[in-house]
């Protein structure tokens, strides 16, 4: 052994080179693909955006529209991954674990004799099954038949057709392109990271999104937005924030929404998401909600500065994802479920580009056990 | 960032301790859990090689009872398992493509509310049914129909039963046992360590076996003993072996089944495989193929060390598994899901072992893309 640090939790090791996005958490930056998260969230479609993770450039008009129509070719389930799905409604089993069975399964849409399977179809597959399987296992969990993808409309609004069964207006697709880009990637997470070690060994890329499924569901991977508007909600108005969130810091309970591991100051996503959200809920006529959530916020930050002094715990995406999902009429359930529709951009990207690499990604592990067992 | 050194690969970085196994490739050692291999792997049933990772102690006759009972209670599939399989055989899936999609299902029989499941009783429900989905995945293959798993045989005698519809004998039990104990957990390979990594966001235990399926089939990872064996039957009798393997070996191809990125002189665990081998040819009567694999295995070191001198190429952990597994009658297709029914033993310890340390595995990437870029 050429190093006999332990590295619990890889803390500060870096393990790969990318090109996909930076993220710079003293100052509140996030780049993808080199575009601040701000520029290129509001204004690209979800299309544009894995297209510029993959090829690092933008689509020309018709290479745009080559990969949409092949994402939109894709998004047909295999028989047998809707059987599935019906059963894990049956069982009542969980939207995400339910993706990831189903994820599994679209292999029967592409066996291979070639372990590494063709990673480009394989990514198509993955990225325009998510949001199908996602709205069809929340239909049937719902007691209604999935209704089938339309390929005449894009990514985002097929989804929102796929959960309601009417097509959706032009801001509900615009609010979830934001949020998709948004989260589309964000460095070496550890789904992304979970992907990137199945595929360095020449895994096939289905493979390798099912284990980073895997691990984003785990809570600490920071992908549990539900429980931020849970708290909005118990305030109810905006006169009671204050006191509603000072009893709770109080008895030294923890706000949920605020701090993140990485960012020391705001979140960048918080604010591409905030704006995203004001501009779908005055596109609905209705800012109750939303002018509710910002006063909570302000409160919120203001407080913890007052109980947890030089923490500086500002709102992060969680805070601000809740509220615009919410607005998108998406249930609690699904957030990680879409977080999921929008994070396999940036797994396949990353998937490819470990492939380049060539290069297996194998740590050690130090033996800290036994050794003069003996077999009486 | 506190360290700028990037480790593509994570080439000697230490990710994690733990008391499972110790891999010394420069010394040959191979440690499971205390024991060394040679002396546990030829002794132990499998069951007694999971107790043992999973509490670090050998159990006591009753303690062996009753975890050979909850494995045994776990190992009839879902229906939509079956059903899921049958679609597999249909479109000619892969066995270890089949056998992935299957353990993602295996939440049907776990459903749960908490996100990090029971980690024990999912660990159970993935080693029990790995046999049954292999061997019901074969016989659908060959157009058979699967055969129900039996409760009064051990693990390993169980999925031999399942093959076939025989009662095997006392030699093909321990043949089959002595390789699941012999590949049962070896360090931090890229399928414990993505098991880890998955685990480490505390999401359940099936979807981190899940993901180590993954990287288990990546032809990277070590898990081909197919092709070493191919060579012996290309070879037919040993007065060819010298002259083939020069052949190969003057047109530069590479001989499968010899050398190891680890270790550097023979892998300990090809002894204890060649051991299980002659028992089991020995048992069967017919020693013919078992002479003719030492016969080329030791013409394949002497022309090594003659073409590659100071490369130090032995016999490896594939050549000596293709031997066994063929006197067990296995395809060679399910060489690479057998080793995956002894190898979910570790990574279910190793899932236990993560938990406890209640850490995120989360390493940096190092971003090298553009920084300026701006719609237009």
């Amino acid at each position: 052994m050429t190093n006999t640090t332990l590295k619990p939790g890889l803390e500060g090791v870096i393990a790969a080179e990318t090109r996909l996005s930076r993220v710079d958490g003293q100052a509140g930056e996030l780049i993808i693909a080199g575009f601040p998260v701000e520029d290129l969230a509001g204004k690209a479609t979800f299309e544009e955006t894995v297209y510029l993770l993959w090829h690092d450039t933008l689509p020309n008009a018709g290479s745009l529209a080559i990969f949409r129509q092949g994402l939109a070719a894709q998004r047909a389930l295999p028989t047998a991954t809707l059987d599935l799905l019906r059963a894990a409604a049956a069982q009542k089993v969980s939207v995400i674990d339910a993706l990831r069975m189903a994820a599994a399964s679209l292999s029967l849409q592409a066996p291979d004799d070639n372990p590494s399977g063709d990673p480009q179809r394989d990514a198509l597959i993955a990225i325009a099954s998510f949001p199908t399987i996602v709205a069809a296992t929340w239909r049937l969990r719902q007691g209604q038949e999935p209704i089938a993808p339309r390929d005449d409309l894009g990514h985002a609004a097929n989804f929102l057709y796929m959960l309601s069964g009417e097509t959706p207006s032009e801001a509900r697709v615009r609010g979830l392109e934001t949020y998709l880009n948004t989260v589309v990637d964000h460095g070496l997470n550890a789904s992304t990271f979970t992907a990137r070690v199945i595929i360095s060994t020449q895994a096939d890329m289905i493979s390798a999104v099912v284990g980073a499924l895997g691990a984003l569901k785990g809570p600490l991977h920071g992908g549990a937005p539900g429980p931020a508007l849970d708290t909005v909600f118990a305030i109810g108005e905006a006169s009671k924030a204050e006191a509603y969130l000072r009893s709770k810091l109080e008895k030294g309970e923890r706000l949920m929404g605020f701090g993140h591991r990485v960012y020391k100051v705001r979140d960048p996503r918080a604010e591409v998401l905030s704006k995203a959200a004001e501009q779908l809920y005055q596109a609905g006529g209705d800012m109750g909600l939303y002018n509710l959530v910002r006063h909570v916020e302000q409160t919120a930050v203001t407080l913890l500065a007052e109980y947890k002094p030089g923490r500086n715990l500002q709102t992060n995406v969680e805070f601000y994802t809740a509220l615009l999902l919410h607005g998108l009429d998406l249930p609690t359930e699904l957030f990680t479920p879409t977080f999921a529709i929008g994070r396999v951009g940036g797994w396949t990207a990353h998937c490819f580009e470990q492939l380049e690499t060539g290069r297996l990604i194998r740590p050690k592990a130090l033996y800290i056990g036994e050794t003069n067992r003996r077999w009486e």
